[in-house]
């Protein structure tokens, strides 16, 4: 298998408010790390997810997959990377998170999107042409 | 395939702040749901999960898969189920949410989770016996 | 100063997910609790903060008070009650949380809100009815 | 009276999940960003928050007063900006945020801390040192 290339990667940091009990952040955090990805990555495209949805077009995710890797603490620096690939109606995105320190791998995430026009799902070549 | 029942239910309720800029609960709040329904269960069984955490066990989350079937609204009434099963050193929890008002499947989430005895991936008896 | 009682109380109870990594309730979260609970009451009054929103009217938080007195853990029971008074366009809430288990007050907070009628200050007898 | 200059600011941008269903920044959110800055700023005087815990040092906020004055909105850019002063034993942190596009002050905010050293409440050189 060809590893595909990454397309975008965002620095981010983890903030101390984003870890739970345990000093590492809470598992719910990072699928709010890689929606913020999605849509910055968006905005390089110049398309802009909360104006899509006044159009009437909604980016929906319809299933993720997250495996977790190694921890992130308060304060650790980290890049998260993306690229993308379509099957059938999905955006799939890849999009995977590592620690700046060690690049070490902290998740590896598939992101199954949808796009709902109007509340139907469809096709959407707005959004081809944006991803692709 | 047999379908395996539900051992635990847990009756929650969308509050307004869970919901984002499409008026519908953000996918990664679905994770603070199931994380909660985990540890209300656990409580069932007379465990703490920061007791535990204090004495060297941390149950982790090693993988989560999530469907996304129908959303959730402010105020929507809903069940959170859960069953478990074992593969490996793997507590595996099959955990569905469904609307009250119309029983309708809203997501279909299986969760991963190991235990690590002071930071060590390990076979823990009293997880055993406190899940079966 | 004659004291004014209570008109409203929400039982709730601390997720583990929203303690910090100083394992108590992180400070933001009791803002959630407290919009919460005037959403809740406000349901009982058969209006819906989110549909009111749809007709153009918004409840703003115009400024917010909390005094933090005793700290929620991982787990806790608790009661989180108001009562409201009108200081010309003001709706002050008043909210206080208390543990369940010894009846400790954990926040003492005066919560200002605002009616926005299509976006703009206004009285708004719709509320007036609601609230008094 | 003199107006007192900001010893510290930290730019940053409006995640689109921190937005409710009012399409803005959600109340409780704006807590995140100031205790984020306080963090970050303490990081600059080489003290970490977390490693302070560890060491049975806890600063704790004990009051927050916050006028909203203009919502940010998702995508967002702003400065959270902030000095402070110690009254008895508190370190008050007065701490502003403005939007960055047209300089808009969107939350004055204070926020009464105090040091706990192993639980309890006493002045603490070392924060005097760091803050000062």
């Amino acid at each position: 298998m060809i590893h595909q290339e990454y397309i975008y990667e965002l620095p981010m940091k983890v903030r101390d408010y984003e870890c739970d009990f345990q000093g590492i952040v809470n598992n719910s955090v990072y699928q709010n790390y890689l929606e913020h990805t999605r849509h910055e990555f968006i905005m390089t495209r110049n398309v802009n997810i909360m104006e899509l949805h006044n159009r009437g077009i909604d980016v929906v995710v319809a299933r993720i997959d997250i495996a977790y890797k190694s921890p992130l603490h308060g304060g650790d620096e980290f890049l998260s990377k993306l690229y993308i690939s379509k099957e059938g109606l999905r955006y799939v995105f890849f999009q995977d998170i590592y620690r700046k320190a060690d690049n070490a791998l902290c998740i590896k995430a598939r992101v199954d999107c949808v796009a709902l026009v109007n509340g139907k799902l469809k096709n959407c070549d707005e959004l081809d042409k944006t991803f692709f």
